[in-house]
């Protein structure tokens, strides 16, 4: 088609082609998720349907981004890693944020339609999320991205758990919890729940405490060969695409996860 | 909080944060929209409910970000002005561009479940979107690029209104429109049109011929303070909040249209 | 030639363009230049033999490269102006900024050796610099800029001629004149300088007190037209390389210096 | 001391910080030395007294810069590759690449004027060198890297060989030098040596072939523990600084060579 003499302004346009070989990890964060969970009534600390609500969100974002490895996510975020020779659209920074961003959303709004038809979204508060994507030159530094996110889990939930208790259990105001959990370390709060409350923390379902990981399984890996044909290639793909996701509630800090699953890192 | 042993990982985060007092223009634009098209069974060359779910979402969006001063868009993308001393998120390029795809794919679910009840959204075609981010460094180029928008709109909706006239009309197969299409001027389609098929190009509606703009209106307008105080701020930020939204479908290559509205690009 | 199976990890190499329609500024910078000053025995405050080198091999730096339309600089940095349409090494940050510390550096040394025969620059102590290339998107922010290099031009030189006069005029030591000086204003200094030393500050010789602008004069100046020709493009090449190059010692912050140069900033 | 109302432009500085444990390798590359070589006179097709200048301004590259664990450099472009937990200006991109070619430049200089007292570098003709940084992920894109240059000193050496072999022994015009090698492979260009100038490429110096390696050399070699004291890193660094550096001309794409080293790519 005819250019037009305005065509020049595409020259100020900038693309941030994120380095090969890297590994690509987008995460995903609920927008002024304080207010969306007052909106819509989440159950405190930790509401189980709206979680059910994230955990399929993400579970569609495996089958619709092929690439996905693996997913962790607790809360209102998710962390999605892709596989280290990906070449989604061209590993540009702001269409792989951008798109991530624009379809968990959209995914978000669904589910929670299905899972939630007596409350249905409106527009007076909608879920949104924004994307960062990070990349990470080695195995032990995705690892340790991964340790980061469930060691903040853990320590936002030991919190929360704690914070509600006292308050919902103890009948104490939110500002006299917030007193008593001042300054205290987790053992205190372990302490505090189990003698004030009757509660064991560790008795806590797995989802709460360790989040929430979805990963791509394959039964019988094999090490592709490092240079593939375009037949080959595809069939990688449908295998991708045709692999069980597990969705799990285990510790993805030690070792164990890592090693029973090489083609994650490889 | 306590910090993990794994919070280095943060120190891989990279951001770009936009020159400043450059102007933004973010450009969302539809993800797969011919098979979305399809899907819902959009009328062709133009379908007039679609074309109101986008508008009525993007004023949602200048409703939501009182720092757009201006939107254009026509078939299935929007460009947003920000005025040049916005400082969303800190001019951060990753932040602005997923959290606008995000706001604009769930702000057209709900348009679009609103519009079409009878059609509503399924997991089985999703309308999401990407964004792009893009600086200009003067009021010249930021004119240009919407010049460039509206001609491209222009260039489209001639080509798309010839083509389906060729099929609905003239009971040509697509091919052979695209065929008796190859190669023509815009003389040569509008002759094509009249003659073939009776259609005069001037008559259709300015919605098709021109795309959509969205402005913030201001009845009078005053050049603010160079130094303004934080009062002068809010009252600046509600009155831009407050401000009427124009929807109009005219040309924006002339002068008139910027010539009348200075605080677009003071 | 024939390619190798090696060529891949050119893939890894970034370029950073520079936005189009911006003032690129290079401002060079010396490295290390209290060690240099103390192992080639600047006098102090002021070298005057060592700041005719740096000029002259600033104004060796315009006669290399035309783009260059202004410098300013005092004590062991230069700050270059390109003018605006400038399309050196295609805008490329890296090239640009490792380009202008190369030429200064090596320049630098030449000067440097003809204007001290007799202590010539050896192994033991090198001159170098490094380069930051920044992009100022409208003619207020360059104004700002140079008037920013020379307000501080101002406050090291009233600093240093303050100390350097109480340590060699008074027989203080450097840490009883750096103690003196504490917490001192402007003008402070200025009756310290006057009380305890007999110097009349504004006496100073403009050379230290105003820092050296560098500037590519025209007798005739007509602003272009929009496009040029190829031939035209030569011409106004040509013209750069043969303007005169004036070396000033004047205030560049008020408007007359910018007002009688409009081609500073079309 | 006191800030001005200027400081502000400040902001528009953009830094461009190197991922983090990536191996940073830095290029520069003579500008122009075509006519550099002309003016000086260089020997073709290879210089030895200029080849000798090169060097030894790489080697006293590796004593300024302690981070430097390797370079590699043929003709008039050398490559540092400086260990992967280097820390050198933050990372920097720019400050990197802007002190590495001003070092370089002036470097070349000296050594230059030290074994050329006959033809000193003047005014004319001055050398400068740009400077390229490049991340690398990991050890094998490192390897792949320098594979590259060596890759490609060969072949422009075997050309240039064959070139100047055809002009000076066969008295060849330039033109018809070019002519008689165009299109051809490596075994032409060896036979064309071999049967029409008697020279057999086998024979030709080393330091031709397969250019220079300065590599800083350990005795014993010891990982060193992951977590470093200051005393520690201290004591590595004079290691670093006290380093024998070899000077060698050998074979870096096969595995030999690293497998001897593993302080390079640990």
């Amino acid at each position: 088609m005819a250019k037009s003499r305005f065509e020049y302004v595409k020259q100020f346009e900038r693309e941030n082609f994120l380095l090969p070989q890297t590994h690509i990890v987008i995460r995903v964060d609920g927008k002024g998720f304080h207010k969306f969970a007052d909106h819509y009534r989440f159950e405190k600390p930790n509401d189980r349907r709206a979680l059910t609500v994230m955990n399929r969100t993400a579970h569609t974002m495996l089958r619709q981004f092929p690439d996905i490895v693996l997913a962790y996510g607790d809360s209102d975020e998710y962390s999605f890693l892709m596989r280290r020779d990906c070449e989604l659209f061209e590993r540009r920074e702001m269409k792989l944020s951008s798109t991530f961003s624009s379809h968990m959303a959209v995914n978000y709004v669904l589910q929670w339609n299905r899972k939630f038809p007596d409350r249905p979204i409106t527009d007076e508060r909608i879920p949104t999320f924004d994307a960062r994507v990070v990349t990470y030159p080695n195995a032990q530094t995705v690892r340790d991205y991964f340790s980061w996110r469930q060691v903040d889990c853990h320590i936002n939930n030991l919190y929360n758990t704690a914070f509600w208790s006292l308050v919902q259990k103890c009948g104490m105001s939110t500002a006299e919890a917030e007193k008593a959990l001042k300054g205290t370390l987790s053992s205190d709060k372990n302490e505090i729940l189990f003698t004030r409350c009757g509660i064991n923390y560790n008795n806590e379902p797995e989802v709460f405490k360790k989040g929430t990981v979805l990963v791509r399984e394959y039964a019988e890996w094999k090490e592709p060969e490092a240079e593939l044909t375009d037949r080959q290639k595809q069939r990688l793909l449908k295998l991708r695409r045709k692999a069980t996701i597990s969705e799990l509630h285990v510790d993805i800090i030690k070792d164990d996860f890592w090693t029973e699953r090489p083609w994650l890192l490889r």
